[in-house]
């Protein structure tokens, strides 16, 4: 029987879980994650909300016995399968599928095999990391652009995918995800294109998890500081302006872990 | 007789509400809205979320009997007085607070004063609206930077807070908020600092919403293609070669309006 609010048989959805915290996932993305046939995830949606899925009703495409990730080709294929078979499949990825989440790809598959699909937009670790750790990425004084851009070189590509020069020309706001081991090399691209040393810079891990940290420091300090903190990833750097609000406002920040603010010299 | 989960008296809650379907509130925001002593919002959450608000305990700050709105000054001490008296505050916003939402600036004003507060992240329209019409901001092979700004003119600056020419040279993705009726001068901007004629556009209003509607072109054609449809604020605009992904998905994309797609020519 189905009720109203039941995925529909045979369609897809592309949901987005947010940064990790159960509680920012959005309602619509944990009715769908209750009532779907199978839910296909990988580890980025953190345990605490990997561990609250039903067991018989997920399948782990985040890695595999031998310690291999399933490949994004066998992923696709297996949506197509399972929506073809008249499931209702929630395909669950960390933060908003369509940010650095390859949730176009999937859609463009999905589509080109006549699979009808739906996207529920989740809150992205790129907005939400630097906001839970008192950092707003806009500013109508100061950051009135703010790029979204990866640290993460592919190996393919001969030359930097990421134009920092030009980053650097635009002046706002930049936030780095899958930047915590290419730091070193980004912020020496930056600080050659002409920025100033002195801009003040974040990384925050595991935002919303019980375990979040993060670290604190300039262009010329912060790699320094990633390494005392011992910053892993998933992490996302705040490079701008934007990045000191935090200092002025932690004390009264309630969203640090344990509830309790954490005082600034414990950090960095 | 407080139990767990209530809002804290005395605290002040920045909650984003995502783009205006109640369903892509967070699970926390919810909880937040039903359980808050006092709810300030202003108009850009949408009628779906506003009408669920409980009446007795919301103030709009949106606008006034006059027409006027409530100035960010004195929403700021209106915030400091509800939770100096004891209250727990949610200062609800459109999208995400801290994403062109002035939620950094309501964070420094309530630290300077000594009242404490939490940041609950919000699904910002900047991902959202272009997700929710089939356009995913990042790709892998084309887009590896997704910068987001206002199209918006302080009339108090001489210069555009925004380097067009930085961005066209970028060459990622472009994400406008606030860009409606300036959309001929940014898009004559970035013609003029090199970038495609041909690059694809798309506008995307009031997105989630059931009046949603969608406008498509090129730099080139895209202020005709916003006339004929009609678009009016608020809505964000997208560049770059991800637009056209719309196109290439629309047919299975169950996102639209009514839940039934709209055919593609029925729109520009
Ligand atoms: C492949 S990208 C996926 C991003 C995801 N689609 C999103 O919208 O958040 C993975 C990167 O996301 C960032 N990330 C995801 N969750 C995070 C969290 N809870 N805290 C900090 N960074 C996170 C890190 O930069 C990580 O390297
Ligand atoms: C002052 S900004 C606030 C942005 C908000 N904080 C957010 O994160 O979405 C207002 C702009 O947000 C965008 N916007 C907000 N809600 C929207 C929606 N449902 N659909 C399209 N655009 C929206 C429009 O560009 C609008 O001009």
């Amino acid at each position: 029987m189905s009720e109203p609010g039941d995925p529909k048989p045979g369609t897809v959805y592309l949901v987005g879980s947010g940064p990790g915290d159960p509680e920012l996932l959005t309602v619509k993305a944990k009715r769908l994650l209750e009532r779907a046939d199978v839910v296909l995830h990988d580890r980025l949606p953190g345990p605490a909300i990997i561990d609250q899925l039903p067991a018989d009703r997920c399948e782990d495409v985040g890695k595999r016995a031998g310690g291999d990730r399933t490949s994004q080709p066998e992923i696709n294929e297996r949506l197509v399968e399972l929506a073809s078979a008249g499931n209702s499949v929630v395909r669950l990825k960390g933060g908003d599928s369509f940010v650095f989440g390859r949730g176009g790809e999937e859609a463009e598959y999905l589509a080109a095999r006549d699979v009808p699909f739906e996207v529920v937009p989740g809150v992205t670790s790129a907005t939400a990391a630097p906001a839970v750790a008192g950092i707003p990425i806009t500013h109508r004084d100061h950051a009135s652009s703010v790029s979204l851009v990866t640290g993460h070189e592919d190996p393919d590509k001969e030359e930097s995918a990421v134009d920092w020069e030009a980053l650097a020309a635009l002046g706002g706001t930049i936030v780095v995800l899958m930047g915590v081991s290419r730091l070193p090399d980004y912020t020496d691209a930056l600080l050659e294109a002409g920025a100033d040393p002195e801009t003040p810079v974040a990384l925050v891990e595991r935002a919303t998890w019980p375990e979040q940290r993060v670290a604190t420091g300039t262009l010329e300090t912060i790699v320094a500081a990633r390494d005392e903190v011992g910053i892993e990833p998933p992490a996302v750097t705040v490079v701008g302006e934007v990045a000191a609000t935090r200092d002025r406002v932690l004390e009264y920040l309630a969203n640090e872990p344990d509830g309790e603010p954490v005082e600034p010299d414990t950090e960095v």
